[in-house]
């Protein structure tokens, strides 16, 4: 089984970083949620296209874990992977590197669950996402 | 015609000052929502109002002059005040200020149109604005 | 042992609502952030406190689990425990609910390391923490 | 005299979004804010090199108009371009594009002041924003 990924570059910002000029640590949920959309957009898996398939994958539960601080001017690489679980849960992985040294800075979890419009959540996979998974060789 | 105005406090977050232990400028635009939310609660002219009457009300123009910077701990007061526009315009002026010792922080003014579900701008006030005038006896 | 927390009321902002009306998942993060000072402010556990001891507090592990969505004008409430650990740890449970029916929403946790300004830590707790667990009746 | 300018791109994230699709509009201050950085880095005038030559560059008027809002998987150009001012001032104008039609989105400006350490603005121009300014010919 093939290993999805998709890895970005991130340049921390100056309104990131705190009284320390370390990065705040709520900014990580953005660089993942940057990392998730570049994820969507090479293997088809976008916000619209969920959305347009009758669904939303609210973030459910959320792990990180902060090895070392990023400071101001820092570029970070965050690795994201697609995880396979059981049902309708779309798990993955995140690997936040500092680009210079190939430190890691971050890792972390996340898992989303499929639900339907009216806010129903279905224990199986919706037929759209079996689709993708077979098309992408993780099934 | 009396003044229609709110006054809120708002307390310096951690998250919200940078490396000099300001805050960072960008979060001002936030305080100034907050009152504006504040005084739509006050005088019914909240964000869902606007929308059942079918308009929304998009910042147009944003205009802010930062005379003193707040640092962490600070609590603010942030007094947002309507102002007098013809046709379809939704006018504030706002005052920053530090609730310690009163002094001015930031002066900022923003202009909102209203226009429709479809992304039209009508340059006459909507019909339910001009009611809103009439009940608040700014009109 | 008594127990230590604190609970707070947070306001949904326009701002932290994504397109279906829902709360972000990362404004959650800010609003716990709000809940620590507002202990640290209860029991003297500020971030100025901390550091005018020589130290630093950065979050080291967070786990967050969505279990409803808030929306828009809900008012939440924010409960902050902290939790007994051994050494230069630093850590809080919160639970996050709908104030208008007591729901819960999320439910959270925290790690945070004691750590010097040259960035060291020190696996035992620092003196001014020990004392602050005695005057608190938590040690 | 040659112009000054830098021209980024930004695509819109989901968490800039709000419940009609659109950018909330004080996600442009971020979007300039990264055009400023960008422009620092080209020209070498970033944070850090005014923050050695003793100085601080804080915005102290910032005017946005929002001509047509931007909405989501959007990518947008951020043109900044350096204005000239007399002393102690920085003065940059914005224009944001979308990049799929080259529809203006926005235009602002900022004026930053170089203040010391210790928070004096000098209203004669610093040293070291002199030389910049010889350097690249804009004086």
């Amino acid at each position: 089984m093939s290993e999805l990924s998709e890895t970005i570059e991130v340049r921390v910002r100056f309104s990131e970083i705190d009284s320390l000029r370390m990065v705040w640590h709520g900014a990580y949920v953005l660089y993942m949620e940057d990392a998730r959309e570049a994820f969507g957009r090479k293997y088809g898996l976008e916000y619209m296209t969920i959305f347009r398939a009758g669904y939303f994958a609210p973030v459910y539960d959320m792990h990180l874990r902060f090895l070392r601080p990023a400071t101001i001017d820092d570029i970070l690489t965050v690795k994201i992977s697609w995880k396979p679980a059981v049902g309708g849960k779309l798990c993955f992985a995140y690997e936040i590197r500092r680009k210079s040294d190939g430190e890691l800075m971050l890792i972390a979890d996340t898992i989303q669950l499929f639900t339907t419009a009216e806010g129903d959540f279905d224990p199986s996979a919706p037929d759209f996402y079996e689709e993708w998974k077979k098309k992408n060789g993780v099934i």
